[in-house]
C-alpha cells in the first residue's frame, strides 16, 4: 500500500471541498452533465491516442502507484552478497537451489542463465534489454497518465466554452447571466482538479517509482555479472555500495547479519 | 481496423454534442465561416509549413492511424525461430525457398541478404540504416499532425480575435453584443476541439504505432543476425524473449506448435 | 519555386480576410501604428538576440523557403553509381573529368578529395564537419525565425496593454470604450497572425528543408566513402537505397537508364 | 549559511508588501482559508506525486539551500597537488595517514580505495557511480520544489474558480461582487507568490549547488585517478586548473603555499 | 561595440514610446511603484536562485553583450596554418617566439604545451576540458538572463493581481475603477517589456556570442593537434576550412598573404 498516494489524493480533495465549503456551498460545485463532459472528452480523446491494449491496462497501472511492494535496494545488495559467498565457497551451481527459493523472478532468471554457464556478454545482453523493455513499458503507463493530464483541462475548456456561447446568445434574463457563467466554469475547475490533483500526480508517482524499480535491477545486473566473474565479495560489496544513499549503507550490513553471513 | 481510433474520436464527439444539448441548442454551435477560418488557416499555415509532397501525404498518413493490422511480435518471434530451426537442419540456403512465402517484406528482405552470404556487419547495417530511416518517414507523418494540432487553437484565437475586434467597433446595438461575443468564441470553441479530439490523438497514435512497428523491426533485425551467426535456436528464443512483456511471452510458443515446430 | 510556401502563405491571408469581410469591414482591421508597434518590435528585440550578420542574413533566409530547388535522393543515387561505375572500370582517377561537369559542390568537393588519394579517414572527417557546420549554418536561420515567432505574439499583447493602460485612464466617454478596445485588440491579432501564418511556418519549412538536404549529403558522404573502398556497385546500391522510401526505390534506376548504364 | 536565498526570499517579500502598500492595506490580501487551499492543496498533490521517504526529505532539502558550506574547487585542487606531491615522495602508501585528516568523506574515500591497491578501472568504476548517484539524489530534491513550482499556480487558479462559481451564482448584492472577486483573486495571488518567490528559486538554488558540488567531486575523481597512475604533479596541476575559471586559478597556489609545499 | 544589441535595444524603446504617443501620453505608462515591484522582485528571485558569487557576475557578462570583440575564424585558420609553416620549416620549437606575441590566451596555452611536449593525448584532454569548462561558464551566465526573462512578467502579474485586488476591495467610487485598473496593467505591462525586450535577447545574444567563441576555440584545438602531430598545412587547411561558411573561406587566404606567408 502506497500510503503517500492515497493520502495525497485523500488531503487534496479534503482541502478542495475545505476551499469550497467557507465560500460556498458544496452543490454549487457538482454538475453531473460538465462532469461528464470533461472526464468523458478526456477518456475518449485519451482512447483515440493509444492502442486498446495500453487503454484497457490503465486499471493495472492505477493498481501500481496505490498498491506497491517497494524491494528495498539495501536488502537486494545483502542478497547479491550472500549470493557472492556461496558461489566463492560451493561453486556457482549451488546457486540453484538458492535461486529457487527467491520472490525476484529478475534475479532469479539472471541465476539460472549464470548457473547453466550462458557466456557473461551474453548474459549482461539479455538482461539489459530486458530492462530496457521494462523501463519502456513504464513509460507507457505514465504517458497514458501525462496525456489525460493535458486532455483533461483542454476537456474543462471546451465545457466552458459551450457554456458560454450558450449563455451569450440568450442574454434576455439578466438575472441567468451569473448562474449560468457559473455553471460553464465549473468544466474548467473539473479539468484543474483531475490534472492537478488526480493524472499528474499519479504520473509522477508511477516515474518515480520505475526509476527506483529499474535502479534495483540495474544494482542486480551489476551484482550478478560481477559474482560470474567471480570478483571477490568485498569488492562486490564495494561496487554495489555506490548504487545507495550513504544513510542506507549500513542497513544491508544488517540483512547479512540476519541472514547469519 | 483501429477500433480505438475510431471509437476514441466518436465518443469524443458524441460527448461534446451531448454537452450541447444538455445546456443549449446544436445550432448556436454550427457557424459555417468559423470552420472555414479555423480548419482552413490551419490548413494552409500547415502547407506553408510543410514541402508539397509530405502534405499530400497526409491522407496516407490518417489511413494509418485508423487502418492497422497489428504486427504481434510473439508471432514474429515463433517465425524468427522457426527460420533459426531450418536454418541449423538444413542450412542457410534453405531460407530462400521460406522467406518467399512471408508476407513482412523488411523480414523477406533481410533473409535474401543472409541468403546471399553478404557480410553480416553489411547486413546489419543495411537493416539499421532502412529502420533509422522508417522511423524518420513516420516522424514526418506524426508531425504534421502534432503542426496542425498548435495551429487549429491559434486560429481559433484568430477567429475570435476578428470577431471581437469587429464587435467592439460597433456596440450600437447592445442587444447584439451577446450573440456577437458568441459567435467570436465559436472559433475557439471549434480549434480546441479540432486540436484535443482530432489532431493531437491522431500525433500520439501514430507515434505509439511506429513505436511497435520499430520494435517488431528490431527483433527481426536481432534474430536474423543471430540466425546468420549461426546461435542455437533456445539461445535465439532467449534473447529475443526480452523484448516483450512477460504476459505475452508465452504465446509465441503456441504459435510455434501450431505451426508444427 | 516552393510552392507550398506561396500557397500556403496565400491560403493563410485569404482565409482571414474572408473571415473579417463575413462578419464586418475590412478597414476595423488595418491600424498602421499597430503594424509599427508589433512587427518594429519585434524586429528590434529580434535584432537585440543575433548578432548583425545572421540579421542581415535573414533576406537569403527567407528566399530560401521560397525558392527551392530540390535535389532528389534518387537522383543522386543514380549519379553515385554511374560514378561507382566509372571507377570501377576506369579507375578513380577517371572519376576528375567526370567531377568538373557536376553542379553539386559537395559531391564535387568530394571526389576530388578522393581523387587526390586522401587518407578515407580525413575524407569522411572532412565531409562530416562540413555537415555538422552546413546542418547548425542551417538552425541559425531557423532560429532566427522561431525567435520572431515568439516575439511577434509579445509585442501584440504588449501592443494590447499599451492601448488597454490608455482607454482605462479616460472612460469619460462611454461611446469611446468599444472602438479604443477595439483597436487595442488589433495588436494581438497582428501578433498571433505575423506568428501563426508567417513566422513558425517558415521556420518549420527551412527545418524540413534542411534536414532533406542533409540527408542528400549524408547519402554522398556514404557512396564516396563506398567507392573508394572499392566497394561492388551493386552493394552500394543495396546500401543506398536504404535511405530512401521504398517507394522512391525505382525510380533511381530509370534515372539509371536514362543516363545510360 | 546561503545570504543569496536569505536575502532573495526577504527581498521578495519587502517588494511585494512594499507593492501592497503603496496601492491599499495589507489585510485585503491576508485571507487563511485562500492560503490553506493554495498551500494544502499543493502539498496534498505533491505527496501524491513522490514516495513518502523524498516527501519527508523535503525539509532537509531546504536545509541545503539555506545553509550551504561551499567546498573551494580551488582548495580541492591545492589539497589534491599536496597529495600528489606526497605519493611522488612518500609513495601511495603514505596518504593513508593524511587521508584520514581530511573531511571531505568523498576525497576520503578514493585516497583508502587507492592506498589499497584496488585496480584503477575499478577505482574509477566505484567513483564514477558514486558520483552519478549523488546527482540523481540531488535531482530527486529539485524536482519536488519544481513540482510544488508547478501545481501551487494551478491551485491558486482552483481556489479562484471556487470563488468565481460561488461568486456568480449569488449575485443578488451588486456590492458584494467587487469584495467576492477581490477574495477569489487572492489565491492566484498565492500561488504565483509561492511559485515564483519561493519553489522556483529554490528549485534553481539547489540545481546549480547540485552542479558545482558535482564539479568538485569530478574534480577529484581526475586527480585521484592521475595520482594513482604516478603522474608528474606539475601535469597534474595543468589538468585540474582547466576545471576552474581563469581568475581562480591562481588562488589554489596561495593555499599551496599557505600549507607550505 | 556590438551594435545589434545596442541598435536592438533602441529600436524596441522607440517603437513602444511611439506607440504610446500614437494613443495616449506618456505620463500614465510612468509608475515607479509599478517599475518597483517588477524589476524589484525579478532581482530578489534571480538573487534567490544563484549563489552571490554568480549574481554579482551578471555586470559582467550584461557588458559581453555590449562590447564584444569578435575574434573572426578565418583570421585564426590564417593564423593557423602560419603556425604550422613555421612549425614545418623550423621545428616546433621556433613556435614559442610566435607564441609570446599572441593575444589570444587560448591558442598560446596550446602552443606553449606543443612546445613542452605534451604527450598529444594529454594537450587535447587539457584543451577540451578547458573548452567544456567555458561553456559551462557561459551557460551560467545566459541561464541568469533565461531566469530574469521568466520571472519578470511573472512578477508582472503578482503586480497586476494586487492592483486588482486592491480595486475590487473598493468599488465605492465608479470613476475610479478605470484609472485603478489602467495602473494595475502597468506592471504587466513592464512585466513583459523588460522580458521581451531585454532580458529574452540578451540571453539569446549571450547563448549565440558563446557558440561563435566556442566554435573558434574548436578550430584551434584541431589546428594544434594537427600541427603537433606534423601534418602538411595544406591538409590542414583543407581541415579547417569545413569550420566555417564557405563565403568566409576565401578571406583567410587574403589573411595569410597580408601576413606575408
Amino acid at each position: 500500500m502506497d500510503i503517500s498516494t492515497v493520502l495525497g489524493l485523500l488531503l487534496g480533495v479534503v482541502f478542495i471541498i475545505g476551499g469550497i465549503l467557507t465560500s460556498g456551498q458544496i452543490d454549487s460545485y457538482v454538475h453531473i452533465p460538465s462532469i461528464i463532459i470533461v472526464l468523458g472528452g478526456t477518456i475518449a480523446s485519451t482512447l483515440a491516442s493509444f492502442p486498446l491494449k495500453n487503454f484497457l491496462n490503465t486499471s493495472k497501472v492505477i493498481k501500481k502507484a496505490f498498491v506497491y511492494k517497494e524491494i528495498l535496494p539495501d536488502e537486494v545488495i545483502g542478497e547479491i552478497i550472500n549470493l557472492a559467498n556461496i558461489a566463492r565457497k560451493e561453486g556457482l551451481l549451488a546457486l540453484e537451489e538458492y535461486a529457487e527459493e527467491l520472490q525476484d523472478d529478475f534475479l532469479q532468471k539472471g541465476i539460472m542463465l549464470i548457473v547453466d554457464g550462458t557466456d557473461p556478454e551474453l548474459v549482461r545482453n539479455i538482461l539489459e534489454t530486458e530492462l530496457i523493455f521494462l523501463e519502456e513499458r513504464h513509460m507507457d503507463g505514465q504517458s497514458i497518465f501525462e496525456t489525460m493530464g493535458t486532455y483533461a483541462p483542454a476537456f474543462g475548456m471546451i465545457g466552458t466554452l459551450i457554456g458560454l456561447i450558450n449563455m451569450l446568445k440568450h442574454l434576455d434574463d439578466p438575472s441567468m447571466i451569473g448562474p449560468n457563467m457559473s455553471v460553464a466554469l465549473v468544466t474548467t475547475f473539473y479539468g484543474s482538479i483531475l490534472a492537478n490533483v488526480v493524472f499528474l500526480p499519479l504520473a509522477r508517482k508511477l516515474k518515480i517509482r520505475s526509476k527506483s524499480e529499474v535502479l534495483v535491477k540495474e544494482l542486480i545486473v551489476e551484482g550478478l555479472l560481477s559474482i560470474q566473474a567471480g570478483e571477490n565479495p568485498r569488492i562486490i560489496e564495494e561496487k554495489l555500495k555506490t548504487f545507495i544513499p550513504p544513510e542506507l549503507r549500513k542497513n544491508y550490513r544488517e540483512h547479512l547479519e540476519r541472514e547469519g553471513v
